[in-house]
């Protein structure tokens, strides 16, 4: 919240320029205790600082202090005015405020995507997918989304092979080069904390679709968005996290955020070399999160609204192949397990799914998963709808 | 043409929504002896049966059922009443009938080609090419008629290292996944019969750009309508097959296509290593087609009206390589072949070609293996606007 | 000039027919001392001349005299008149009135791009990236400027891996196909040549985006356009070339084009290994370009107007990884060559850069390369629109 309001002062203070990123362009200033350049006032709507240094006032510095003034009265920024949303980089950095207004932008999107003849809310806009690792399905649902609201996308696949990068371009400068040529970018990449690094460098959006071990913060947000499509709240659910939780980085996301939710109880089933580790529970706790581990799945299968099975990760065995067989097949979603489900609960995973959910199990209607999948695409239209637009 | 009634009877049980598709998904479920659930009949436009389960009626349903009444009265539906096309899986599946609407639809996309300002027909639509190996001359034909028409374009070029399948995720989840994203799959696999699969799955149409030795029906269909265009009729056509018919999928799908079709004669011309096999021989025979095997391509030549050359494929002869360069000398389309071909006759060639027609070849007005190439993109076309819109 | 007059007989020859690479094609003829077929006068708009030898006359070729007419009439046409811009091969093959026309081209383009709801100049054209070697930031480039304008893309980024071209198809054959998917090809290739090639093959416009060691004769192109842009002139301007300039494709195509200025200096600075050639020596004396080589980085950076510092390619040394560490380290430009440096001076680099420009100069506003690396965008925006549209 603090972060929050410093941003409601700096966006105040810079005036109303879009997008909203100039606003995180000033936060950074604050932190670094920079003084405020003319340069830095100057960089208005998607214009970099440099490129506007040698060049007297130009159209979109024209058309962006214009739009201002209608932007200051038009209602609809009202919203933005409680909080700023400048880059999508972890979980964490959503209060319960801003999920609900995402999760208000995205049920809106259901509606966009169901009109055939699309939207072009986002024409004239180009979104960078800069992936330092292949994740066909996270790419593919970004692009998705920035198409069905008419924008456009430049697609690096294996911006690792970025001939730049290969002659030792940091990312940095890659970003800046990237900026230039785009309005948005979304960035994948193999180490932990690159997004926020991009994020700094970057005057546009950056949005992280997963940076190594690190955080996966769209993945989060369509999870506990499909908890709320799918049950109807989110205080006082009772939710089991099963399978590899050790290295899930899904599983963790989503424990971080439902405990920014009233009287949520959290189940932990799995195997005992993949378990959940210390720091979730110690927060949890913290955060006056109810949870227990339990080696019943059909127990706690019958207790819980959602039921989270997720994918033991052979990779992360490495030679252990026999603890790897041990471990994946011993919690199995299967027609026993909903049998004993409730009747209004569901089964949620992450997807790719080996056979920790059997087939049979894909007809039952409480099978959330492929619906759950659905929803990435109507989360990822409201982010950036979100950055480019404002609220 | 049971399947096309039972169909027809499907699509006339859910109605007339759109696209065509449903009533596949309607068809498949006769077929497994399923009951009827609300959740089939609700599944309407490219919206599948999981996604609306838990929702209450929405806007794509009424706008669907809306779209139904207008459709009903439209004449330009009549042919949509005669037969339904909801897949392209395999050259086997058109009758004489669907193929002559198929080609009627090709000629008009000619012309909407030719209008600089392109069509947007497809604005709105978004096309997911699943390529699980490489392909590019087909994968940019198809972007390309998807373009042409206004429609979107997500590309997977490599969806055989699809992070999800190489961690073990099935076909039919990863077309469960794609499906949320895209209106119509355009799926490429490295395995015969992974086309009827996916399309088995999908909700949304599907079409087979080649899987594995078995099938690619886009191509066949390209090579009976440049046929056609060229020659100006198929009945009572002389068709001479060249080059290497025991392993060229292109010819033996061509066989089964011109056997619907009066008074065809063709002629196998190929080295012994590489004859064409049996079991076409056989269904030709069954069919009263005519046919004959020769050694002397100028004799054939100087009687047909095409002379169909293909490429030896080397990548088939293993260690053999004299056996390859034995057989790959052997019949080449040179200035020769041309003296004593007829005025109307002309040279195709399924592209592309490496010496088995000399370079000196394209300037004659008789080699028509561009003209084919680019008529993929007319057949492309044309069975996107039907597949999406219907007829 | 005797080129461009010749072209411009040629298109007179023709008519005004859309777009000018069909006066390119009649050049082709002119030189081949073929005769005109009816066949070439027909192969108008990007139609070749093969696809309409067996039509009788279609649409696009009476839209294309209709719309003559009105060029003809249209005053922003006689610019064309002077000159006739077919493909994008290499740096020589602009004079210097070509060049301003270029700049004052790409000029509109910043307002273009300045307008976030874009443009639609290009609406309906289709662009083919052909990258036989990958590049993404010139890619991106590319790719960005078409869809800034409207336009849609095809993109191949791995053609030297085009299943065809894999089989042993030629360069010209799969030009031949792509140029009947797409309006436009912008090539990138490991040979020097293959542009060339390409443009004398296609019925559509070529653009070289880098062809071996040869050309990349758009990237010559934004430098001088920066250079104009942040200096405010061309001759009698200082340049500073600094680095590899042995290997350094760019600082050869910048020597070719600023001999086409009045009294202009150029300075060479580098290492001995990576001296810069005779060949370019000598061709700045015939044309009269004062040019000297010096070992004083300082020295030369407080006389010049531009500082062209460039990445010792580390690729080029193979085994000598000593004599690339000895020549890596010597020419720094920092915080010491910026206080040298006038006040209106700039710090240019083709980018990617490692430590030969020290992180800490970003922040000066002499720092041009990221501003010079946007006006990529512009300068291809532009080419785009001049080839397709006509000037």
């Amino acid at each position: 919240m603090t972060a929050t309001s410093l941003l409601f002062s700096c966006s105040m203070h810079v005036g109303m320029c879009h997008p909203p990123k100039v606003a995180a362009t000033s936060y950074a200033c604050c932190l670094q205790n920079q003084p405020w350049s003319p340069l830095n006032s100057a960089s208005c709507g998607h214009y970099g600082v440099l490129e506007n240094s040698k060049l007297s006032l130009r159209s979109d510095e024209i058309l962006c202090r214009a739009g201002a003034l209608q932007v200051e009265s038009a209602p609809s920024f009202s919203v933005g005015q409680k909080f700023q949303l400048d880059d999508v980089i972890e979980a964490q950095q959503f209060d319960r405020e801003t999920l609900n207004a995402i999760f208000e932008v995205t049920r809106s999107m259901e509606n966009v995507r169901n009109n055939s003849s699309g939207s072009q809310m986002l024409k004239g806009y180009l979104m960078a997918t800069l992936f330092y690792e292949p994740s066909t399905r996270t790419r593919l649902s970004f692009e998705s989304a920035m198409k069905r609201l008419g924008g456009e996308v430049l697609t690096t696949e294996n911006a690792r092979e970025f001939s730049s990068a290969a002659k030792g371009e940091t990312l940095e400068d890659t970003i800046r080069t990237v900026e230039g040529y785009s309005d948005i970018i979304v960035m994948r990449h193999f180490e932990s904390g690159a997004a926020r690094r991009a994020a700094e460098t970057a005057r546009i959006p950056v949005i992280n679709a997963g940076d190594g071990p690190g955080q996966h913060p769209t993945q989060a947000l369509l999870d506990v968005y499909t908890i709320e499509r799918e049950i109807g709240k989110l205080d006082g659910i009772r939710v089991g996290l099963v399978g590899d939780l050790a290295n899930g980085r899904t599983v963790r996301s989503l424990a971080y955020l439902l405990a920014k939710y009233q009287d949520v109880k959290i189940y932990f089933v799995s195997p005992d070399v993949v378990k959940m580790k210390d720091d979730i529970k110690e927060y949890l706790t913290l955060k006056g999160v109810e949870w227990e581990e339990s080696s019943d799945l059909m127990e706690v299968a019958s207790k819980c609204d959602v039921v989270y099975q997720t994918r033991i990760q052979k990779e992360r065995f490495g030679e252990k192949i026999d603890l790897y067989e041990k471990a994946r097949g011993k919690y199995i979603v299967n027609q026993d397990v909903l049998k004993v489900m409730q009747k209004h609960a569901v089964v949620m995973h992450p997807l790719p799914r080996l056979d920790e959910i059997t087939v049979d199990v894909d007809g039952d209607p409480r099978a959330a998963y492929f619906r759950q999948a659905k929803n990435g695409l109507y989360i990822r239209m409201a982010l950036l709808k979100v950055l480019l637009l404002g609220w």
